[in-house]
């Protein structure tokens, strides 16, 4: 048997669930649960440009299970299970290995799914993660973005700019004496259960940044939006990073906090379903009738000029 | 909106069917098939290591694609639909994502399958790609590798050892005049339909080496096999290259042919379906009582020493 199998039996067979076939087979083999939908995603990540390649590889495994956990959350879908591909360099210590698994092994616990699947390669490149999450939702519920109306309050989970803050911590540019940035860059908080059907009426998660990812709700549900730049949230920590980082906060991605557009009428039950799961909702905005723009205002009621509205790879 | 965006749009979005929600929503929501399993599998491609850095851009997507539906075939699934993620260069051109998009668009028509979703994002090293493949099979009637028996016949589809050849030709160190080589190389046909439920005992698909992929089988299904070297089908260009070349044949991999145990009562119903598919199957050996080992016996009926069994990543 080669290295290769050697590895997948060592560090990634323990985390296969039911259906998996102890990852032994061409595929995994899963009876979809009777009665729901599907909800599919998947997402890449490459070092470099989604983590540092020195990030403790259990935090990188996490990271990229939880992004994904995250789309879930937006759509208001139940975990189900994961395929994942990892393509790593021939020289990569069987250590880093093991540690990338220990934290797929961890958050597997921590949100009742397993591994189904997946290929492991080598790369003459930085390493190429990419993974595949399966989740449910009764039918017809999946929350999409195109459910947002005038008037619909707009509203947030968590604390926003923590993302791009963190990477600017991490990479060592800005203070972060309590190490609550880059723990924030490094270890998203997916926002399962809070994005509900009959509650919410559109939401995704904010991985590019909040101007533009709101966008994408403007333009999928036609109509404009305005936020306050003073009632989005931001921890303590990017606070004190102080308000020359506060297009950045709005800009900048990787939070992984929901962005909902929530009607007035159902504004409590959001933070009833909220404070049972433990997070914050505030709300930040409301959208509008017109042309599907993001209008930011700041501290003194005017619009801000922001020079780009969030991150692209291309 | 960012260059990823358009970019999604005009390449990707087309490519897009029921459930991927116009790839404008953080998931895709689909109704599973109703008294169906889900099969599922998920594989990575690396330029320079699964493929040429200038390979065609619509044959690297296609081999992308048909390496996941060779996973379903060897399970005897039939295949329902498709993520996707890519990261790549910055620097990339727009034509090789229009190359890219156009060969999938030619299986997903040759195949009956659409895009459900994925991403796409840069990376600072070679292309990586990966996908994840949906199909469906009735249920309990997925093809596992722990089916073969002693005494099963050992089949296999088309020919073996081409796709080894085929790098080689496609590099230039090996003489390919009719293009055949290079071409099984590029463009694998995943043998769908042949592996039936009932006729076919165990399968997998040979990615990485006959003679290490057998192995497989046996370990999974408790016993050994004798194949003959001078029953393994080779193609008329193969057989040219010479017999200097038969033990690249037999461990070098990417021929993405199926290798399936059947009783011999079966062996006439697999030859039919088989007809019916427009595909060859050959038998080449024979599993037997004992220890998971394979045996390949040369034309003098002495067993052959091979240096490697077949491919590893690591």
């Amino acid at each position: 048997m080669g290295g290769e199998f050697a590895l997948i039996a060592r560090h990634f067979r323990p985390l296969a669930g039911p259906g998996a076939l102890e990852l032994s087979d061409d595929a995994a083999v899963l009876a979809p649960p009777p009665g729901r939908e599907l909800v599919l995603s998947a997402d890449a990540m490459v070092a470099g440009v989604h983590f540092l390649p020195d990030d403790p590889p259990d935090l990188v495994a996490r990271k990229l299970l939880r992004t994904n956990l995250s789309d879930l959350a937006a759509m208001g879908a139940a975990p189900l299970g994961y395929l994942m591909t990892v393509s790593a360099p021939r020289a990569t210590p069987d250590a880093w290995f093991a540690g990338f698994a220990a934290g797929l092994a961890r958050d597997q616990a921590e949100f009742g799914i397993a591994l189904l699947g997946g290929d492991t390669t080598s790369t003459s490149g930085p390493v190429s993660l990419s993974l595949t999450i399966l989740g449910t939702v009764a039918p017809g519920e999946a929350i999409r973005r195109n459910g947002a109306r005038p008037g619909h309050g707009l509203w947030v989970t968590g604390s926003i700019g923590d993302g791009a803050l963190g990477l600017l911590a991490a990479q060592g540019t800005l203070p972060d004496p309590t190490g609550w940035l880059a723990d924030r860059y490094r270890l998203p908080r997916p926002r399962l259960g809070v994005a509900r059907h009959g509650i919410v009426a559109a939401a995704l998660d904010v991985s590019d940044g909040l101007v533009q990812d709101v966008g994408h709700i403007c333009r999928a549900s036609g109509c404009g939006v305005t936020i306050e730049a003073a009632a989005v949230p931001r921890s303590d920590a990017a606070r004190a990073a102080g308000d020359g980082y506060l297009a950045l906060c709005l800009t900048g991605g990787d939070d992984y906090e929901l962005a909902m557009a929530v009607p007035d009428a159902a504004a409590a039950a959001l933070q009833a379903v909220a404070a049972a799961a433990g997070v914050a909702v505030t709300r930040v905005g409301r959208f509008t009738e017109g042309v599907p723009q993001v209008t930011v205002l700041g501290p003194t009621g005017t619009a801000l000029a922001l020079t780009q509205a969030g991150w692209s790879h291309f």
